[in-house]
């Protein structure tokens, strides 16, 4: 549900030192501000009013000027052609992973590459439809001025009930993958930055997975200025495609788009503001979408002298994370086997019913018994179809008690190696 | 088909320089002897003789006391816990990747991650499967010394035919996304080391592309000393597990299990020998796999001064390389669209059919005449199962179709940064 936007505005050697820091500037200095989450849920044909939603985040985005821009759910070609030659002008740059996500810049784009997490859902759950969107993880390597920096954008799948999160398994097992592909392919980069609909709280162990493991910060946490919406919410009551009793528990919403980043090498990373959207188009009936957008203006600077970044004193914490995490798996993997199990059976029976009525059919022909042809070819159908589909349910539950063990044992070496040797950012 | 061993004498800080080299060597100067490929073909229930064939390949591995082994198509948890009961004394490290994928490894496994290909063949051909095993890319860091080797293991999708090779732009598909995946996650790595059953011939676009585009070197095309089939060929026609018709323009067999490596940053690697097994297993009638096991002994050597490794002149090689490539994934664009448009068209007749039944039954009731309930239920049970299926391969098509168009961006994208700058291994 929802996406996010990243825009930041990028001013290379800025003579004007702005008043948050005391730092004096080095040559690479850059000053950029960044924004995440600007909701689309443009489903073609299915969502409401697309096109002019998508005209009018265009028109948005072309004003602000951003110098990156992250979207999620832009499923439509069309969608993203359009953008592309709005924001042509501020942002010449872009990338569209087909996957919904798309990245536009201000810088070039020197490399791309997409990871599919192995879990996202179920295909059967129809009304829920993420399965269908194939979720996954972008990454847009710009080089601004010399300083490389990572861009992930993602969108992991949707929490439908707090109570009762049957995806929470998956979500912990996406958050996992996303952290591991961060830190497998940033050990390059200056800077990381990762924008998306994250479809957690910030109290969530995914959230917390993120900041620990990879060493992300919250803008939202870290920004010096702050403007928008309460507690930096960005799926708000006020906006009219969210589902009420989504919020139930939530009367000011729940911040579930993030901007994260962090400084790998020899540089910093400071937000000077972050914004979100507040409701409305001004002048208009409609959102822009689903979610608020959101705004940070982020400070890039290189440090004076390398420091250290073992956090040894975290240590406890993140073991203390991982464990949690890895306990939604192993919840996730009863559930799983269980399901496997159950479809298994739904498809003997189906098999077996198939059975007794060919020895029926056989019989009644043999002993010269009327045949009750359109009973019979009914329930033949019915039960080729059971046996079909739980076939296939158990394939795919096969699948993903697979992938919840791999992960599992993944976690529990990463808590074993922790537990041998400090963790590098 | 087949799979694929790597393994590894390690030999820290030999005192008997090798033959093959005349430098003096360093403090970490590391002799690794690596090999590649021992079919394994182990689907459960399905695979000849699997369980006899695992214990062979457990005990042979044992004997010869291997540093690393990369293996494929292990697709039962069972085989590989008597894999890993087997060589834990020699590899006490070891990884299972749930997608047939593991290593075993004498070094400490530091990190592991793995990576899904978006496009694998087509669910619905049955009779080859290779859909359903997920093909994947694992990695796995360990270190070996001091030296932080990133070992990838992988399999990609068969070649049924070599004329009419209807998976040829999947293959390309992948090959450019584990390029991609080794270009980005190998950053930080002082070696690479790419052991899996790759099913191309040396030639092809897929492996110059992982040559040219990754830096890769071919173990066989480099090794000082080589012993085993003629041509390095891991697929022959001795072994009792080949389909003779694939190879009968080849006589000899084809090589399309590969050992590739690169030194990253001030290291160099040489292969000092490299060997294949040649048929079935000493004593017995049958081979341990259907395909041959690659061996290689690698040297890993500190550079006395770090070299630049930009290689201008392949340039002109590698554009080409990459606009081959380019060509196989649109031929198979245009192939998808042509899919995608003929499932449609099927779906949408298969609704007509339904409405034109409806309709009929309606108004037949409605005058009055007899109702043939046998044939409409049975036709409308077909147009209905008609339905489903060609929604569902409109569905995998257009995903397709996408998978296709975006890789074919990337290379361009690809292309288009090699006319403004060098590429840097």
């Amino acid at each position: 549900m929802g996406n996010a936007v990243v825009l930041m505005n990028q001013d290379v050697g800025v003579e004007d030192g702005a008043a948050f820091t005391s730092q004096s500037r080095f040559p690479h200095d850059v000053t950029v501000s960044v924004v995440v989450s600007l909701g689309q849920r443009a489903i073609r044909y299915l969502s409401k009013r697309r096109q002019e939603r998508i005209s009018l985040i265009g028109d948005q985005l072309c004003r602000e000027g951003f110098d990156l821009v992250l979207l999620q759910e832009i499923w439509s070609e069309r969608d993203y052609s359009d953008l592309k030659a709005k924001l042509g002008g501020s942002c010449p740059f872009s990338h569209y992973f087909r996957s919904g996500l798309c990245v536009f810049s201000k810088f070039p784009i020197l490399d791309t590459l997409l990871y599919q997490y192995s879990l996202n859902g179920y295909p059967y759950m129809l009304q829920h439809g993420d399965w269908f969107c194939g979720k996954s993880a972008g990454l847009v390597v710009v080089r601004i001025a010399e300083i490389t920096v990572n861009i992930y954008v993602t969108h992991l799948h949707a929490e439908y009930s707090r109570d009762k999160d049957a995806y929470l398994p998956h979500r912990v097992v996406q958050a996992w993958e996303l952290a591991q592909f961060i830190r497998h392919t940033a050990k390059a980069a200056d800077v990381v930055l990762l924008g998306g609909d994250l479809n957690m709280h910030p109290g969530d162990v995914g959230i917390r997975l993120l900041r620990s493991w990879v060493g992300l910060q919250d803008a939202f946490t870290e920004a010096q200025h702050f403007e928008g919406c309460e507690d930096g919410c960005t799926l708000i009551p006020n906006n009219c495609f969210t589902v009420k009793s989504e919020l139930q528990s939530f009367p000011l919403g729940i911040r579930i788009d993030y901007i994260l980043y962090k400084a790998v090498s020899s540089f910093t990373v400071e937000c000077e503001e972050l914004r979100t959207t507040t409701g409305t188009v001004p002048g208009l009936d409609i959102p822009y979408s689903d979610h608020e957008a959101v705004t940070a203006v982020l400070c890039i600077q290189r440090r004076r002298q390398t420091a250290s970044v073992t956090i040894d004193a975290a240590m406890p914490a993140l073991v203390e994370v991982l464990s949690e995490a890895r306990t939604e798996v192993y919840v996730g993997l009863l559930a799983a086997r269980r399901q496997r199990y159950s479809s298994g059976r739904m498809a003997v029976l189906a098999m077996l019913l198939l059975l007794l009525q060919v020895v029926g059919v056989l019989g009644g022909v043999a002993a010269g018994q009327p045949f009750p042809a359109l009973s019979v070819s009914l329930l033949a159908f019915l039960a080729l179809a059971i046996l079909l589909f739980a076939a296939g349910l158990h394939l795919f539950h096969s699948i993903e008690v697979k992938m919840l063990q791999g992960t599992e044992e993944q976690m529990e070496m990463a808590m074993r190696g922790l537990q041998e040797q400090p963790l590098r950012h």
